[in-house]
């Protein structure tokens, strides 16, 4: 697997953990300061840990694990740390995580005496293909997410599906989701190649085309302005099930598995307004319905869905505005959708 | 007063009010958010807001005065405003205050939603010669100095010394002794133009030659690598004596009066070790003695001293590394001095 250049910093595919180390060890850092949560903590630090301990210059610093802990009150807890530590700036802080710890990791380095140098090693799928691509820090505040933050890109990001084994299935189908959108997006054929895979696990190959995908939307538009809301596609409808689902339910979707319900509704919306061909439209809409769980949608919840829609900062003036596709592979950007349209494209889902 | 074109953005000196206004009018921003604390507001807040009225989309932030206020639960406060507020990434946060708030509220604005635009209208001499130039932003965290910070150019900074007219004398000193800094390390006809002028209220003229020099030396070296080293004459020692009376003063020091010590020191050093002449140290120290009030320093501090100085992140492996003068108008940096050598430099002064 090549190595993707991004910007200006590598991506690594193959023997990551060994560039790593050669990453490390040319760098000539005062110290390294690995960031961990409680399971990547168990699961994929040792490793990491084995193979910089002839360095003996790491420090960990652990947080617990999930999107509560990204927020200022950790930034604070691992700043400290690194003053307690006497990190100058040469350290190098090293991300060991799902992009929880990634985005969180790298505000951390990005503000800590104005910036030192950090390095991503994402381990989970959505990590690997979104999360750690395209140098977007950040942490939630008041319930608000990614409110804080900065664009800083990592010196170098290190791959490994290896990672992934002990990733809990719902994990795999919450990054999943985000790969199909790379492929709706920009890439039929790797859609193609998706559909015809076994997707429990993905291979390097399938998460490296991925990150070659989303790495190139970005480079074009590294601070959002435009091409990068192809990226958007699902979000809008996806986001707002989300949303709900977080507030109302007990075990509430994962981030992909409200995308993947927001892709259909997004390709139902793509057919009726810019002409997505009814056989791609059946067609997507059976690939997500064969993967992931139907979430329950019911006309009562229309009203709320609405509201979260027309707050999100992705809409302006209160119109909706969503990503659509005008073929498998083809996406349009600021198609401006009314709340009904919306509430025909929830319907289209819950009778699927 | 010509406008001074830093890296990307304008530094203005006349009319300054009414440049903002026509900036402001030119931004399509949807909507103002000006920081101030208890003085500003007070005192230069009123000019501003008149001018920005019809516009009708100001709000005011007001935090407490004092580096006590410069921490991360004051952005916290203000972050908060702002999502409270609705500010979106069109928003502009526009800083009139010393370098507490240009400091602070160029941190917060650059990592609100990954960065928004902001302006500097520094009110303090030493926020105009110094914080507001450069684009260093940061908060204090823990007692230790501007420790979480980015390095983000504002797009504009307005100058207008009028603000000056309610400033303290104290705090003229404390801008005064970064002018006269600027002309010590290079440029010999501003240092002798400052000795001939009336300083108890400094005029645009010299303002701006100091904002030139800070601005051409932080151009040539944005991030503190090589040749922003030059700033720090008087800094080393200057910065161990704030330090020290910070800790055990009363009334302690000011910046500006701090480092006024230490550069009577440092051109001490200069003359013992790189050829100062004698004659322009013993000018140096009485320009110095004139303006300043001396600081009693005895031997039994300069452990303390001294220890400051080690711990400085400005030094290296203990080292005590100092910028020094070859001649008046001429710097030379990474000299490495034993404590010795301070020693005797910290009693030249306490016996000028
Ligand atoms: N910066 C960006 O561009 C970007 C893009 C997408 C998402 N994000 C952010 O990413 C976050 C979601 O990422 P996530 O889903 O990776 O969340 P996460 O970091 O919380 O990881 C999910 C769970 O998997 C666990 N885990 C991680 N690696 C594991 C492994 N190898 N084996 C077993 N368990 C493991 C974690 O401890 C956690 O419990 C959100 O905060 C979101 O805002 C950022
Ligand atoms: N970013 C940089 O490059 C840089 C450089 C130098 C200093 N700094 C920072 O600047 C800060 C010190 O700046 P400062 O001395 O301006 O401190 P400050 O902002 O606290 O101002 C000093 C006092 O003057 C008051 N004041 C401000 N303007 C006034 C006016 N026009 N009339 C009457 N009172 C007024 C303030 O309320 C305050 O009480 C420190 O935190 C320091 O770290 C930053
Ligand atoms: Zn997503
Ligand atoms: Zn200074």
């Amino acid at each position: 697997m090549q190595t993707i250049q991004s910007d200006s910093y590598p991506i690594f595919f193959e023997n990551s953990i060994q560039e790593l180390v050669n990453f490390v060890e040319r760098g000539n850092y005062s110290r390294l300061f690995i960031l961990t949560d409680e399971n990547t903590g168990e699961f994929c630090l040792p490793a990491i840990q084995t193979a910089l301990a002839h360095l003996d210059k790491t420090d960990i610093i652990e947080v617990n694990a999930g999107e509560e802990s990204k927020n200022l009150d950790f930034c604070m807890g691992i700043w400290k740390m690194l003053i307690d530590f006497g990190a100058d700036r040469k350290a190098l802080m090293i991300n060991v995580g799902g992009g929880v710890i990634t985005d969180m990791g790298g505000f951390v380095a990005s503000t800590y005496k104005r910036g030192i140098d950090f390095v991503q090693v994402p381990t989970t799928l959505l990590a690997q293909v979104d999360a750690s691509v395209g140098g977007k820090t950040g942490v939630d505040l008041d319930g608000v997410k990614n409110i804080i933050g900065t664009f800083t890109q990592p010196k170098a990001v290190f791959m490994d599906v290896e990672f992934l084994k002990t990733l809990p299935p719902r994990q795999i189908l919450s990054g999943l989701a985000e790969m199909l959108k790379h492929g709706l997006i920009v890439d039929r054929a790797y859609w193609d190649d998706l559909k015809n895979s076994d997707l429990s696990l993905p291979s390097v190959e399938l998460v490296h085309r991925s990150v070659e995908i989303k790495n190139e939307v970005v480079i074009e538009d590294p601070h959002e302005k435009g091409i990068r809301k192809a990226l958007n596609l699902g979000h809008t409808i996806g986001h707002a099930i989300e949303t709900y689902s977080l507030l109302n339910d007990d075990n509430p979707l994962t981030h992909g598995e409200a995308i993947a319900a927001g892709m259909v509704c997004e390709a139902y919306l793509s057919a009726q307004k810019i002409g997505l061909p009814n056989e791609e439209l059946r067609e997507i809409s059976s690939v997500f319905d064969k993967l992931y769980p139907r979430y329950t949608l019911n006309e009562a919840m229309f009203p709320a869905l609405l509201e979260i829609m027309q707050n999100d900062k992705k809409n302006e003036n209160g119109n909706i505005n969503c990503t659509l596709l005008t073929r498998i592979g083809q996406y349009s950007i600021d198609n401006v959708c009314t709340p009904d349209e919306i509430c025909d494209s929830l319907r289209y889902y819950a009778a699927l």
